[in-house]
Parts: C-alpha cells; sequence; structure tokens
C-alpha cells in the first residue's frame, strides 16, 4: 500500500495512491498516519477496511498539494557516510560503525514543497536518500529481527547546509535541521511492496541535470544493520524516521564546490518510492 | 507557577505544585502540558482558572510519583561545553559560537525515576543542567526578544555514555539518547518565578558527594544568546527543550573517570527548581 496525506500545510488528510495512480481520501478510517497508527498495525488494519469502503473514498484531485505522508514523528535519525563514494567525496573515512545524527523534526515539509536556503546559508547541499519508517517499537534488535520493526520505506532528501554543519563549531546538527530541509514523500511504501530495500536505485537531478546516481546495493550498513545498530543506543518508536544516508554526488564533493541557490529545481526519486520535486527560494 | 505531572507511567496527569508545597490535581482544567499548552498561553489561562478552581482540584498524594513535567517535546536541544571549567575538564577548547547535540526525546523519564545503563555501557555518567521550555515558536529571534519565547525552567541531569559519544565513531547523539537519559523535574517553574536564570546555582551529588557545585553565571553563553542563536537554525516549537550546559565536575573529568555503577544515586538540584534524585539499575 501506498500512503499518502494531502491538503493544505497543517491541514492535511491521510489518503492511499492506488496501483492504477488514483489518489483517495481514507479520513473515513479515523485514524492520520502517526505513531498509534504505526504502532498498532495501522497499515494492516487500513488495508482491511479499504476491502469493503474503499468505494465511498472521495478520490483525491490531482493538484492537490502533497504533505508529508505521516505527522511529526518523535526524531528522525539519519547515517552518515553510509556510501563509500560518498564517503570518499567529503574526504572522510568509512567509518568502522554506523555515523549517526538527529535532524529536528520541524523540517519536514511535503515531497513538492519549496525548500528554503536560511539566512546566512551560501552553502546549502542536496542528498536523495531512502529512508525507513519504524513500525514496532525497537530495542536491542538482533539484526534477524530488524526488519519485522520497518513499516515502509520512504524518499528523503537530507538537505544540508554545509557550512552550517561543518564550519560552525561542533556537530552537524546545526547543518541538518533547518525549516525545510527533510521533504518526504511523495508516499510511504508499506515494507511488502519493496521485495529489497538494500537494491534499489536512486538518484537527484539538478536543474535536469543527473548528480546522484547509485544503487542501495552500495549501503556499507544495509538497514538490517542500521535499525538493529540503533535500536542498541536509543527506542525506536514506530513512525520513526532513519535515513539511511546519500550516495556520491553532492555539491560539497565537486571542484568545485556546487550549492543551492534560489530557483533551482531538485528532481529526486527511488526505485519504487516515486519521485519528488523541491523549488530552492532565498529566506525572505 | 510550578507546574507538575503525576501518576503512573504513560498516565500522567497535570497537576500545580503550590507555593506551600502542596501538589494539586489540575486535571479538570482540560489540557496536559504539550505544545499547544505552551504555545497558547497555557500557563496564563491556566493561573485564571485556578482563582475560581483551585479549591475543587483533588490534593496530590505525596509519595506519587512524579513524571516530567510536560509531554513529549518535539525536540531536546543540548549545548556543548557552556561552562569554561567543563570544557577544560572534557579536553576540550572553549567554542567560539554554541556547541549544539540533540538528544532523543524517549530518553525523557520522571524526575526521581531509576537511570538505567545501557547494555555494554561503562561509562555512563551525570551532567546538571539548566534547561529552558520554550513558550512559543521562535525562529530568527534576537537576543533582545529570546526571553519573551521561553515559558520556564526545568531541572535535567543530562545523562551522558561517554564511550557511546566519544568512542563509536562521530557524532555525540549516540551517547545521549538512551532510554532513561532525561530525567526533567521536579517541575517547570513559570518563567515569572527565575528572577535571572543566568545566575542559579546548582549542583549535583553521587552517593552523597557533592560533584559539581557552580552558578549558571558562568556560562559562556547566557540563556538569551542561545535562545536566539538557535533560532538561526531551526525552529524552536513550544514545548521544546533546551538544556544549556554542565559546569565542572562529570566522572569524565576526574582522574582517574568516574563512572555510574548499579546502585549509585544521583542527587541534583538548582535554586528555585528544585531537587531530583536517581538510582542506577543496570539493563536487564
Amino acid at each position: 500500500m501506498k500512503l499518502i496525506r494531502f491538503g493544505a500545510v497543517g491541514e492535511e488528510k491521510p489518503g492511499v495512491q492506488l496501483a492504477n495512480g488514483t489518489k483517495i481520501d481514507v479520513s473515513g478510517f479515523g485514524s492520520d498516519y502517526n505513531e498509534d497508527f504505526f504502532g498498532n498495525n495501522g497499515i494492516e488494519k487500513l488495508a482491511k477496511w479499504l476491502e469493503t469502503n474503499q468505494d465511498s473514498c472521495p478520490e483525491v484531485d490531482g493538484d492537490t498539494r502533497l504533505g508529508a505522508p505521516l505527522t511529526r514523528p518523535s526524531k528522525i535519525i539519519c547515517v552518515g557516510l553510509n556510501y563509500a563514494m560518498h564517503a570518499a567525496e567529503s574526504g572522510m573515512d568509512v567509518p568502522k560503525e554506523p555515523v549517526i545524527f538527529f535532524k529536528a523534526t520541524s523540517s519536514i515539509i511535503g515531497p513538492n514543497d519549496d525548500v528554503i536556503i536560511p539566512k546566512g546559508g551560501d552553502k546549502t547541499d542536496w542528498e536523495v536518500e531512502l529512508a525507513v519508517v519504524i513500525g514496532k517499537k525497537a530495542s536491542y534488535v538482533s539484526e534477524a529481527d530488524a526488519l519485522d520493526h520497518v513499516a515502509g520505506y520512504v524518499l528523503h532528501n537530507d538537505v544540508s547546509e554545509r557550512a552550517f554543519q561543518l564550519e560552525r563549531s561542533g556537530q552537524w546538527v546545526k547543518g541538518k535541521s533547518c525549516d525545510t530541509f527533510a521533504p518526504l514523500g511523495p508516499f510511504i511504501a508499506s515494507a511488502d511492496e519493496i521485495e529489497d530495500p538494500n537494491n534499489l536505485n536512486l538518484w537527484l537531478k539538478l536543474n535536469g541535470e543527473v548528480l546522484q546516481n547509485s544503487s542501495t546495493s552500495d549501503f556499507i550498513f544495509n538497514i538490517q544493520e542500521v535499525v538493529s545498530y540503533l535500536s542498541q543506543f536509543m527506542t525506536l518508536l514506530p513512525g520513526d524516521i532513519i535515513s539511511t544516508g546519500t550516495p556520491s554526488g553532492v555539491g560539497f564533493g565537486f571542484d568545485p564546490q556546487r550549492y543551492l541557490k534560489e530557483g533551482d529545481v531538485m528532481e529526486l526519486g527511488i526505485e519504487g518510492l516515486g519521485v519528488s520535486k523541491q523549488v530552492c527560494k532565498d529566506y525572505k
């Protein structure tokens, strides 16, 4: 199943994108896509509910805005340097263990919303990433059991201000958490839709030029390893987002470096997870 | 006003601690201490409501468990190395700008709950800190306006696993986010109760021995500077917690280093913000 949320900012309703591409309003089901939904087999229950109620669900107009396909999670955990070629372009060693950092959940926007370049941000960069949505509370989970704790997958652009991240004292979080820096969607694909999350093509174009083009088969740490690893350090809650790192081809890795400016258009996609598109705007 | 939450884990109700120390149940007011409450002048409205309803509020039994005095915030932002002597004991330079990191909100517990030493954690450490509770959405706020965005203050023990934080690749978040690593409370003191948050004594005892004893007057970056600074990088939401760093005297700074073990008792306090006490337990 493909979960979407649609409507004006702050007024999103839950929906489903059908196999034929039609989008339907499932607010009649009575639950938004939140921690309770994911933690209580919401996807399974919604599928069952649709068996008898699909025909009475209103269709969603094709040009309706999409929001992020879940409500605000308790956390967004990101894995850094999880593709060997990206570690190399960043001038960093391949890590022995997953490098992790957080992104403020206040940075979440819809898949096709504008990305705002923050005040003083002259090194704003793109990062196409496969993100995991947790489906079951996970604490000290083994790699063998890790995928049982995944509800689905979603496309994420881990937008990053490199000057804030790397030149402003200490930890990376400063460059990762600006408002609009986490476009999520277009949809969450439930886990059963993705045969092998560790073997998906992903790509990003800037103004039509392909700059990232890789496969999650190049992960240093695969999804099972990442979920199990993180659960040794903190409890993962239903709805939590784990973004699994970006492949090479970010602006920081070019010589000379390339960064986003007002009017730039990012388009990105992952096999089975659709495509998103953001236009860059300066903060005003 | 002093806001408390009381009751079993996951079933906490909102309460108020009166000037004479009596605790009352204010669930009749109809709102828990969450983002909506802080963002809609909840403290002011609750004070007004109490003028006519206080006498009918049930008293809370003295030995009732206290929970953290707010519901799960969107984020816990921590300032690192914000006291010169602590930077020195950590072997780090005094930072030119605030060093910031996040702590998972899943680490929050009540002020007197047990702290669980995580599996494999043999360098678990204490950090008494003054935490700020945001009262009004803050984005690009000036230092002059910063305190207008503060709802109140709360005592926080920023428990930290140093091996996870410093020896396990990359960013600090791994050592800051374990379950139970954020005891908050006993209460949130509303901003009007604290004459000068940049001049409060704070201390921590381990098994009765005073190990931290300082004043927020030793801040490198004061509350106004921190709130304004953070708001340049992300939007602060009502209810968000900003923990302002710990003074010297943490276990990591001793020679030889001292760390927590099962049965250890931490007691900590800040002038005007009460006292909390946690017993350490091994993960089982």
